[in-house]
Parts: structure tokens; sequence; C-alpha cells
């Protein structure tokens, strides 16, 4: 099998880097800031990039058939999927956004390797959720990969992801209606502790698929929130709290080191990185906006941890 | 008094945004990534725009002269200065870098108004140590503004500051050789819990000089790092020590507000902001480098919260 290093080396440029700020999939402007900074961090590249075009406005915006901005999050799914068509690439990295900037570029990946691709879903959440259980599509993209949910956005999916093909990575959590789903299906799951001392656990199950890609999701938040804190859950006002009350999730090195172990060994055709919530940057941003010289000395808004577009 | 923002609706343009991503002065590279993060997280603006040159490689840096990187800071300060005296702007913006990236612009601002200007040093640490005492030279730049010090960076300061004119404003740490130099230059000290109601006591104390302008540091340090945590001091694999054991610092609320309050009722010539030690966005940079289809999967450098530049 070749590895990514060696297709890179011989001047393989067919990957797409996208860049997908969606923020409406969980209701928080933060997610829009996130994927700006994520994708500025990233090492520069000469792959082709697209921004897909994400709305900035949150006026308006409702619960629509259980799914907080539907129509909304319909089209920018739609614009993602337009691009990658134009693109056509035999390799995807997204930087988002909500977890449902996935659905897109997975369902295209998928598709265009004809299920010949195993899903490792590296995240704290099982995102297999639906809407007659949460509001927030964030929570129901992997569900309508394996065609579950709402019949819009499970109808952006050509060929349904086999169920077998999926392992959950770092799950620390899940409500009960995702865990009927999880039942169902049957997914398989690698808990944090069994890739802590090396990443067997994942290299085996991929080692009894019949496939010859890897599609990854990586969530930030399969991470320590005692490591990582741009993550939902470490809000600064309640970090103590959660600190005490969260599970010990994955470090830095264990991810980077499954992530490197499996593009070693696998040919990996897709990664994307998701849910990246700056708090600190969203404070300095907005508080910037009220400074002497640099920003509105009469702007009085209190200061959110809300992005302001 | 004219405020910042009527000059702005007259056009006055003849402002400088600096940016100075200078992290020798306190031997950390994070300093570099926080001060374009800062940048890059302003507002953009019509203003001139200039960076100062910043040396990236850390070999053979050592302590010269009881400052560490001394040549290469002064190197950095004369370009400071150069870019300054080409614009010859009214105001300047600095987006730091280490506290030390304050002391061409101060230098030259208080030269420009000929003395007519207090500073307003918004820190948590006081910053006259000197290389007797302390290594790093972000903890001497006030020193130096006031005479005290490396000769060669006092030299860079034409006109000394007026010890009556300085005002500590959250001030909450500071050595024995600091508290020396404060108390024989008799600095004045407004501290975290003064400022928690209103802003009078710096209004007071503004009111009772002799000075038309304001010049502003703010060093982000200041900030309760409960409620902002990309500072040194925020480092995750000891923040829940610090947490314990670091006083409150000023709220992020109120430091806007003081500085809105100054910035309505005087005329604000200079505004720095130092320190911004963006933990996370440098984990997370340092991750992409090493990921699949993003990075070099066989790079196996242990990831550090140094910036990799």
């Amino acid at each position: 099998m070749e590895s990514n290093e060696s297709l890179k080396n011989k001047g393989d440029n067919k990957t797409l880097r996208l860049l997908m700020p969606q923020w409406q999939g969980g209701n928080n402007s933060a997610y829009y800031l996130g994927a700006q900074l994520l994708n500025w961090l990233a090492p520069s590249s000469d792959d082709a990039f697209e921004e897909v075009p994400i709305d900035l406005s949150a006026e308006g915006l409702t619960v629509e058939k259980g799914i907080f901005a539907r129509s909304t999050l319909l089209k920018q799914v739609h614009a993602a999927k337009a691009i990658l068509h134009k693109h056509n690439p035999d390799r995807v990295v997204v930087f988002g956004g909500d977890c449902g900037v996935e659905l897109a570029p997975f369902a295209y990946l998928h598709n265009r390797y004809d299920g010949d691709a195993a899903i490792l879903w590296i995240d704290a959440h099982p995102d297999v959720n639906s809407p007659e259980h949460f509001e927030h599509h964030h929570a129901h993209v992997l569900a309508n990969l394996l065609g579950v949910g709402d019949e819009d956005f499970v109808a952006e999916v050509p060929k349904l992801v086999d169920p077998k093909n999926v392992l959950y990575v770092g799950l620390n959590d899940g409500t009960a209606s995702e865990k009927e789903v999880m039942d169902r299906f049957n997914l398989s799951v690698v808990k944090p502790e069994e890739i802590v001392k090396d990443s067997s656990s994942v290299l085996d199950w991929l080692d009894n698929r019949n496939v010859s890609k890897v599609i990854v999701h990586f969530d930030l938040d399969v991470l320590d929130l005692r490591e990582f804190r741009s993550l939902l859950i470490a809000n600064p006002d309640t970090y103590s709290i959660m600190v005490e009350k969260t599970p010990k999730g994955s470090s830095i090195e264990t991810i980077i080191r499954v992530l490197q172990d499996v593009g070693k060994a696998y040919d990996i055709v897709g990664l994307g990185i998701t849910e990246h919530f700056p708090w600190e940057a969203v404070a300095l941003a907005n508080m910037l906006t009220r400074l002497p010289l640099i920003g509105d000395i009469n702007k009085t808004d209190k200061p959110s941890y809300n992005w302001i577009f």
C-alpha cells in the first residue's frame, strides 16, 4: 500500500483543502472564527484551496423540522458538494466548523471510492443523534452518512456507509438516543484508554476491514480539556466544574501517533478537523473592537464568547 | 480635549500600527505566534502598518551582560525606531510580542510630545527589573524608560520619563528588586480591586497630572487567568496550581471600561498590547505539521508549547 508521503513525493496534487467555517450546526458563531483560525494555523500547501460560503447572519434562524437553521445548513452542504464536484479531488482536507462540515466531503469520498473506505470517527461523541431528540445538526452527521435522520440531509449521501466500516476512536460520551443507534448498527468503539499505549486497537480493526482507503473525522473534543482548552466544554466560566466532571480524553500526542500510524499503513483520503472553539481568541477579537486607537471606544456591548462577525 | 473618536472622524490618519512579534525578551517563541495572532484578530484599519523584522533563529542566543539575546534585542529596537522615524506618526498601536516591544514606540511618543504625556502601565508586573537581578528583558522595559538598566537600552530613550507621570494599573506582583525601584521613584499604583467598580482612581490620577496625552501599555497578563488563558502563567500543565496560587486579576470588561473611560477624557496617543501567549494555538499549529494530508506523518518531535517557526 502506498503511503501518503510517497504519493506526495510523486507530486500527487489532487488534494483539496476545504475551509468550511460553518457554525449554525452548533448554533455558536465561535465555530466560524475557530475554522478560520484553524486554517490560518495550518502549514501552507500547494493543494487546491476553497472556502465554502457560509451565512453570517443569525437573524431569523429557527428550528425547522427539528433542526436549527435547517435550510441554511442544507444550502451550505449543497455549496460544499458543488465545490467538491468542480475539483473532483482524490483527497480532501476539511477545516471546520461544526461537525456537520463532514457531510458533503465524506459522502463525496465514500462514493468516489465506491465504498472501499473505512471511516475513523475520532470524537468524544457518537454524532448519531436525530431531529426527534436534538436540534443541533452537528450531532447528526454520522447518522446521516449511515442513512438515518432528516431525509434531505440523507439524500446528500449517494452511497450509504456500511456500519461495519465505521470505528469510533476516543469515544467518551453519548446520549440514550445515540446509544440506541449505535446498538442498532452494532458500531465498533475504541475507547480513550485503548489507544494510550499504542495504536494496535485501531490498526487491528482496520486490518480486519476489506477496504483500501481510510477517511478520518477528527473532532478536537476528543482531546482532554485539561490539555487543550479551545473546546466548547472548556468555557472559562464553567471550566473548573467541567474539569471535575469530564472523563479523561485523549492527549494530543496520542491522537497524533494514531493518525501517523494509520497514515503509514493505509491510504488516508480524507481528514476533517472540527469543533475548534477558541475562547480566548474570541474574547480578544471582541475586546479589540472596543479599544482606543484600534476599535470604537463607544461600543458598549458586553463581551461574550460569541464571535462578532 | 479632543477625543480619539472625533479625531478619527476628521480623517486623522497619522496612526501607525506596528506589529512586533519579538519573543527573545521572554525567551519563548510562543510570543511570536501570539503577536501574529493578535494582529490577525484585530479589526482591519486604514492606518499605516509595519512589521518589525524579528530574528527567528534561537541558535547561539545567550545571556550577554545579564540580558538574554541582548544584541538581537538591541538590533530589533533599532529596527522599530527606524520604522517609527520613517512614518513619524502622531499615534502608535503596538502588537507584541514580549513587553520589550514597548521600548522604541514609547520612547518615540514620549519624545515626540516632549514629555507632555502620562504613561498607564496596565500590567500584573512592574517591569522595572534589571540585568543584575533578572535576565529576561521583557521585565526591564519600564525601568529603561525611566533611565534604569542596561545603558544601550536606556540610550534608546531620548527623553527619560518622569516617574510622576507613570501609573501602574492592575499591578498584582513584583520582585524585591522591582519593589526597590518602585520605592526609589515613588511610582503610583492602582490595584486590581480599585478599578472593579469604576475608573475614577485612574481618571483622578490623570486629572492631577499636568499632561495632555496618554500612552497606554496593556500587558494581557493583567487579566485574570481564570477568564483569559492565553497567558504565560496559564500553561495547561500547571494551570490548576496557578489558579490556586495566583491573586485575582482584572476582568476583560474592567480593562475595556478603564481604557474607554480614559479614551473619552484624554488623547491616547499610544496603545501597546503585549505578552499574548496562545497555548492552544501553538499546540494546534505544531500538531497540524505532523498530521496526514496536512503535514509530515514521519515527524516525531514531541509536541511542546514552543511555537515552531
